[in-house]
């Protein structure tokens, strides 16, 4: 029999959790956050691999702070995202990211030095300091490369470059220590392939084989009892991550989190069912896809995945 | 100077009314959030008049009963909304909605009665036991026309009509008997016109004058302290709480909370600002835009109105 | 067997209507406005009506004009559309709007007497030029209430408004010379409410029947041999065009284009397969959605419809 | 002086030509177009480097074929792209993908072989003969890298792709035949990582330096007197061209055309202006955002770039 549409109790006092829970029964987008929590009780199982992807404004915003708890207390076991995310998490290991609105005049913030992404400002100081950092980390990664005898690939230079971090509340740090690999199919885009541009004038014999990051993922996803799916956002993370997959016809759950709407056919606001049609996604797998800002959302749904 | 985005600190045991507030320098949709929450804690003070508007759909979802809390412990004093929403309570009072998926097979719906929503659904059945009530509801107020001379205003059609429920989960019980006028611009949309279509075959002369809510909805916004808008959705109920704002110069403060794009220049897109160039926000009023579907955000929002 | 995508091959001189047409192979919403191309051909079968509505912005818009065109030439049988489509019509017959970017400071626009609407703008002095019109309007509405001894209906003071006007680029005056009746489920919204409020100081006994509208509109949709609709944008005419088809089991054809997103349940965002569960379109109804700002796709399907 | 809102005249035999140019007078996201028509007429001059970038979905459309249009005759200079659009373009040389609707039943398509991109279906037959097309052309790549003793750049490879093409209708084809560049930041997405994933079982040596994109896409940035964006969709194919053009303190024109928001801060859905803040584009480029489907609205643009 089909489940009613209930109403919603809400107390002043009332928490997060249980307001999540809650909405599974309330309709329109609060059922699908409902749902989204009751997936992600089920991610807790032992033997299921958590992957997590997300898009660099995420990281430009304070989901970076809890992406960093989900490390340290290992209740993700992957994460895929842009290399915009890595280094952003190392510029705020040492400075901090203004607020400003949506509406800003722009020309007038490139006059000031001052980067935006959405509500938010990056000073150009921030890139000043984290171009000294990568020219040096690119001059060690540069002698292992050549100690090697082979290009490394981004997933390993992330992780090196996260034991040099000192910050507990960078996800990149927290991700080295704890062994959680970060894989990223895009290294070059950003900042980082910009620094590394420069290097190369000095080091033109420096790579990054973006290859070797397919071997230890594609080992994961196969020996993995189940996978679950933590999408936040769209991009190539998004679609790094359910291709995957298809190793193993398909994550064995899923949640997706993002603004994107699928009558674009774009790979950023497809819906879970058109990664079934593909096995990236398996056919009875628990999915659901929740439209929304993943920095309302995902919030939420941490306190079921952190409890 | 400006404020710094600071890391979201998620506990599995938080309260909502602490997420939210902490969620105001995320950045991002969250910073929205918290700044609407910010806003709703200052519309709390005497004289400040609530205005609540929303779409029927958040009726047919579970936020009705959220509603009808707010009306109950008089958190909002007026309310504009499209007849939908009235019918749609209405209905609730004597039998329940259904949950869906948002990608069923509509002719399959069709051929079984239920019509959907979103990811709702409404059985004909409720239809048909709203109409039997309309009729005789409508053999009534065309008896009041009658001895008052005049046709009646949708604010007062709506006021009779809860005064004959008796479910304490309606927000228009409540809303009837706490004296917070329901206005309603467009009163024939929807299965209310509907039956008044059928009705009057038999009582050509029943009609409502919709221009007799103009003087009631006038009279408080001119006589309040201030106005506060709470505009969830967009639609004709969003449009004419702030353009009956024009008559004080503009709300004081106000939230949407919708998903509309701006970028078609549409009323139900529109935020907060393109308002102040019509005067129908105050330019220094306190407001925020939410790019969200309500049903997410508002609930948690609620936990400070109710406070 | 399924029809396969085949490619564009667009030349510098072609035809808008040679390129909508090669759309249909095209996929994404090419596809659909292909499609709908091919639906707007099948409108024009005799004894077809075709039902247009659309909202406010497009009539600030150069769309205006086209909509005049399509009366003139009777290309469309009925309208439906909130009531600012029709004041800002007969505020274009004396005057223009400007244009401008969706980023203006809108304060700086309300200070120098510029209402925004997405990048157009309207002067304070074209609502002063309407307000003088619509007192004078409304006396003469006025006494033919008085003289008919009952309040008139949206469409019949529509009527009489466009008989007054005397601009071949007006729908309003071509809809009134050609027949055409302009349905208005919420005639008190926008300046024209506004107007009416303060006309009402006066002439209190003044009112507008909404109730008025129900039964002309009714008998068109059920005297019908096919009704099509030309959905442009979201609304209550939209909803008021499909909830009136309910008459005679749904729309024979429909075409909406529209930017909303179907999965806030809200009526404006909905696809037209939600309104076959309703029977407010027919089972088996040719439709199509395109998902698209009406400015860009609808002149490009006029082309067909004014063939 | 202010521009005026003027009337769309629409006539039934008119060239996309014409309605493009009288659309910048419009209003609404018609302007944008009208604007953007008037930036690609600026982008002909002789000394700009036209930089296109796409997602995939466009490719796996009719976009495709006017692609290579483009690419044969010269009118862009550089692609930055998916991996996806290349593996797709390849696939289409000996085959065809079908159309079917948004809401197809998608594990009823697994079931049969079918992956769903929106309203397009690719067969599984089409992967299978990819497979083995890859397979072989991989091992040919090898021999080159052991040959140079160093890996390939993106670049590189897609333009060995291409030449082993013999389908006129291909981008990839045209663009190795006539030195257009296409650069690709993230190769190991989609099938070509898959397939190289398994080559790499036989021949892990094999490998693709990613950063052997940089210098050449750079050079071509900062020998060109101006460059021009031409901004199909998101992904890291936008955020990868507005990077690029850091070195030259940005674009000097620019056209986007996505359907994204801005209110996720997303990289995807960012407007022109947030690239100004970063110096992605100069303060006084020529600029527009269409907000709107690529396939909607590049077909119409594009007469005038082929002009």
């Amino acid at each position: 029999m089909a489940e009613k549409v209930t109403g919603l109790e809400i107390e002043p006092s009332m928490k997060v959790m249980d307001l999540v829970k809650s909405m599974e029964n309330c309709g329109l987008q609060a059922t699908q956050v409902g749902r989204a929590a009751k997936i992600i009780s089920k991610m807790k199982g032992k033997g299921t691999v958590r992957i997590l992807t997300f898009t660099t404004n995420l990281v430009t915003s304070g989901m970076r702070e809890l992406f960093a708890k989900l490390c340290r207390e290992k209740k993700v076991d992957v994460i895929i995202t842009s290399i915009g995310s890595v280094e952003e998490d190392v510029m705020k290991c040492s400075s901090s990211f203004e607020l400003c609105s949506f509406d800003e005049d722009d020309v007038k913030l490139h006059k000031a030095g001052k980067n935006r992404v959405g509500n938010m400002i990056i000073a150009n100081k921030n890139y000043e300091r984290l171009e000294k950092t990568l020219m040096s980390f690119f001059e060690k990664e540069y002698s292992k490369q050549v100690k090697l005898g082979r290009l490394l690939a981004p997933n390993e230079i992330i992780s090196d470059l996260g034991l040099e971090l000192n910050d507990k509340d960078s996800f990149v740090y927290w991700a080295a220590r704890n062994k959680i690999p970060v894989f990223c199919p895009a290294p070059t885009d950003g900042a980082f392939g910009l620094q590394m541009y420069f290097f190369k004038q000095r080091r033109p014999e420096f790579g990054i084989d973006v290859t070797g990051d397919l071997r230890p993922l594609g080992r994961i996803i196969l020996d993995a009892d189940k996978t679950a799916g933590i999408i936040l956002g769209g991009g190539v993370a998004k679609h790094h991550a359910i291709g995957a997959n298809l190793l193993r016809d398909g994550f064995d759950m899923a949640i997706y989190i993002c603004t994107g709407t699928p009558y674009d056919g774009s790979l950023s606001g497809a819906r879970v069912n058109e990664a079934k049609s593909w096995g990236k996604i398996k056919e009875n797998a628990d999915t659901v896809h929740v439209e929304a800002d993943a920095s309302i959302v995902f919030p939420m749904l941490a306190t079921i995945l952190l409890e």
